[in-house]
């Protein structure tokens, strides 16, 4: 048997690395996020795609205590038969199963427990192919995303979540030794021992579009802080999630420990039962991305539990000046496209002063900037195969709604179409909506368009888009925001609205980063400070309200101390 | 001027050497506890008395904004006239100079914010003695304890959050670079900056007993993370806490800072203000001590904010065997005697087998060890003028009621009397009740007797006393819980039924440290993981609450970075 200790030792380096990483906040990244031979092996891919097919209209096979009776309820938005099918969950029985677990796992320690996360982070990594067509069928992710944001990333994002978490469970030194000196005679000696508890049950709700991405830190985070988690996907995206709770079990079983500290609960749409786990008096802890309608219900809600939401906002990008106007519109016309605007971090709306902003091609009127971002987009967009590569194909009816929507409403000036793809014949592929608006407007662009839809904003000016900006993310949060100005001083004033917004600012990217991707141990994803999430990924916070440090304390004599 | 980043250097080696402490938790303390003229000076307590008299009958010098008219809500429990009054508050107009006293005091920056903290605190620790004869005559602690856990005890617990919030707050780097290797190119390069923004406005309600031990955790953990403050005292102690504004004002104003970062809000008994400013929409951040019934409301109604509740429990000791009785009685003779138990931390509920236990006397039935404690209360009280200088005065009428309705059932083996003190004739003192219960008379222990009233409960066994204690304590609550057993299975057992409650636990106390005193820098006081307190004093969860990390990022070329 390979103990949680011996785990620990193995990755003892790599977890070195993490916190240490994860202090600096600049480059690193454990797991490659090429897809390529070289770093994976001549026969992964095809393997993984081997392991993803055999998977396919069969029982997922995972114990899950107390089920009764299966479920299948996802679709392939690339329009492929999945057919797999889980086992169907009892509330009452995981609870009960993740109680039991618990002594044992804080038992662990938290070393030990990061040696387990570690191990179970590794057997993830080398099944990434396998996750790779998972995501692809289960979010509409394209291939190469799926590999690297539901793979490599999602596993750095996973490996910082258990660093932040052993580095705050080991803060306090498990013993230390007081010794108070008194006038006149020896001092008083105690020896205090200190040990983690976990906070109770941990609950992680996962999401449709980023199953693993979104997941894992809440995951990792109250595995290592001690306590059990319960993995809920979301019915139409169960498999990534089956698989990683696999994995999980399977590691926990082989270092001697009850593999009841990750369990799955799969649900038929309509089960509820999120909401019954979440409510239950014994889960203290829940992990949630979604919508905001169902994050803001668990925040009232789930009383008995610390809540970690990631919901949705008004992702913003005030425009003031450029002195590099194609390479912004590259830019930009890359981040709407980029899995169809179905990242929690796409930009929504953009503010752009009604009368024209300076750029190295001359001024632009809101309406000229808005015609070129729609030809930015139709020459991105324009060979079937690459746009296909870039926008991946539509999650759920919700999205298409909204692209319908908004595709009839006035302004329109970039139409949403379909794309045909090569490989899947049945995916369902659209390109994205942009209208025009005016700041007078705001019953729409104060809503969440979650998907390809954005809104080119006329404002009086940009001190005005400042202000729009800071109060509508105050109001309705926000995970990202950007700024295009060649003005110190413009760049400056957007700083300080975005501290007043409480959200991360992207300034003047015009190359290879985009506004709606976020790097693990490097940025920081949602701040906390608007109501598009009550949390960061990762920081201190994310991780101290999952446990509890319990102290004892006994007299000792001074040869003892 | 003295700026805030002077006084940081000023400070900079004591709020290092609290940052280690902090970190180590073995003995340290940066404010002496000795009342001696060899550590605070020749003139120290007789100018200190002469102080806090200069203030009784007249209205207290500090600025308040928005306020109308005057209070004068306290009363001496030694029965000597104070007649100190307040300017009355009016919540709305403190919310408004709270915020807008907040832009500067972001600015400010975590080092300025612990510097300008930390000159506070010696401001306080200048006037520890007018400070313990405010605390004296709010609270009923006899003077050498209102002078060490109203001043050098609760100046180390504020310089304990000052430590951990300077700590949290510096730990993600101001300005990290991120080098991203490219294939077959230049690194992605971005320059990214980190500011750590508060939550919003702060408010600290005090409490009648520890208005400063209790309140100044509260107080500079939301300041150092970036947040103003609004102290709110409780009715019949405001002096300290007003003192403490004063202070903070005098060097917030010497630093060029908005002084409204910290206000009092003074309120008349049944004003309510503490219900109105903890659910306004602009106060995020709530620290309480007191009652469980408004804590519990306070944590069900302030959603806006963060809340940090110390409320009540039931603090136990399990009594299965010493081999030191008589030093085990004394000390638990001491623990409720002190300050009349009138601390959330004085054991309530003694659990002893039915059957006894056996000690270096001999074995002991329940009733023979309420006898035996009776007597050493006896002993310990016998001298009227040690007996006052140890059980302080009686804080309120609530107490006082709790004292004759304890008396008055069935069971009493020690009544509470009355003690006559020659310095203040008016004092109301009292000795602690004890009270013979079993095991079965859960409806009289399961509540809270806050006061010196106390319970000797007979189980059926030591095991059946850890899982009363376990139960009794994951329901309701408790700060402190301790074990007397010279069997190391037992004190094991011990432990992980601690664990389990998840409270704090003494073991084999007998000497000259008590169950309900703690020491900063070492000892955790609270742990989060019992209804009786939400938070602990002090740990990283503590603090990571207050404020949250905003980042921006920018593209640099190679020669930048």
């Amino acid at each position: 048997m390979t103990t949680p200790a011996d785990l620990y030792e193995q990755h003892r380096e790599l977890l070195d690395q993490a916190i240490a990483a994860a202090g600096a906040r600049d480059y690193w990244s454990a797991y490659p996020e090429s897809p390529s031979k070289s770093v994976y092996g001549e026969d992964a891919a095809p393997a993984g795609e081997r392991a993803f097919t055999a998977l396919l209209g069969k029982q997922f096979p995972i114990e899950v205590p107390g089920a009764t009776g299966t479920v299948s309820t996802e679709r392939s938005p690339y329009g492929i038969e999945l057919g797999v099918s889980y086992p169907r969950a009892d509330p009452a029985a995981l609870v009960a199963a993740a109680r039991a677990a618990t002594p044992g796992w804080r038992a662990a320690g938290p070393y030990g427990r990061a040696g387990v996360a570690a191990e179970i982070l590794r057997r993830i990594n080398a099944r990434s192919f396998e996750l790779a067509h998972a995501v692809q069928h289960t979010t509409g992710q394209a291939f190469v995303m799926a590999f690297q944001a539901g793979g490599p990333h999602a596993q750095d994002r996973g490996l910082e979540a258990v660093a932040y978490a052993l580095a705050e469970t080991t803060r306090v030194p498990v013993v230390s030794t007081w010794a108070k000196p008194q006038r006149g005679g020896e001092p008083l000696r105690l020896a205090k021992t200190s040990t983690v508890v976990g906070r109770g049950v941990g609950l992680v709700i996962g999401c449709n579009t980023f199953p693993t991405w979104n997941g894992y830190p809440g995951l990792f985070a109250s595995l290592v802080t001690g306590n059990p988690v319960i993995v809920k996907p979301h019915p139409g995206a169960v498999l990534p999630l089956a698989i990683t709770v696999q994995i999980a079990r399977e590691v926990l079983t082989e270092a001697g420990l009850d593999p009841n500290v990750v369990t799955l609960a799969v649900e038929e749409r309509g089960d509820g039962i999120a909401a019954t786990l979440a409510t239950h008096p014994d889960v203290r802890i829940v992990d949630f991305t979604g919508s905001s309608e169902f994050g803001n219900w668990l925040e009232a809600n789930a009383r008995q539990a610390v809540v970690y939401t990631e919901k949705s906002g008004l992702n913003t990008v005030v425009v003031d000046s450029t002195d590099d106007y194609k390479a912004m519109l590259r830019n930009l016309s890359f981040s709407l496209s980029l899995y169809s605007g179905q990242m929690c971090t796409t930009p929504q709306n953009f503010l752009v002063p009604a009368g024209g902003f300076d750029t190295d091609a001359g001024r632009r009127s809101p309406d000229e900037f808005a015609a070129d971002l729609a030809a930015a987009l139709d020459k991105l967009l324009g060979d079937p195969k690459r746009a296909a590569g870039t926008l991946g194909a539509i999650v759920n009816e919700g999205v298409l709604a909204r692209i319908a929507e908004a595709g009839s409403a006035a302004g329109v000036v970039h139409p949403s179409t379909a794309v045909a793809d090569e490989q899947f014949p049945n995916a369902t592929i659209r390109t994205p909506v942009v209208a025009r608006l005016d700041a007078a407007d705001e019953k729409i662009y104060t809503r969440e368009w979650f998907g390809p839809v954005s809104f080119v904003i006329a404002t009086e000016s940009t001190a005005h888009s400042l202000r729009v900006f800071t109060e509508t993310v105050r109001q309705h949060g926000a995970l990202t925001a950007a700024v295009y100005s060649t003005s110190p001083q413009v760049v400056e004033q957007a700083r300080e609205a975005a501290l007043d917004a409480g959200v991360h600012l992207a300034e003047n990217l015009t190359g290879g980063v985009f506004v709606n991707q976020t790097a693990a141990f490097s940025d920081l994803h949602g701040t906390g400070a608007n109501p598009a999430a009550t949390a960061s990924l990762t920081d201190a916070y994310f991780v101290t309200g999952r446990f509890f440090t319990v102290q004892s304390r006994h007299h000792v004599e001074a040869a003892d101390a």
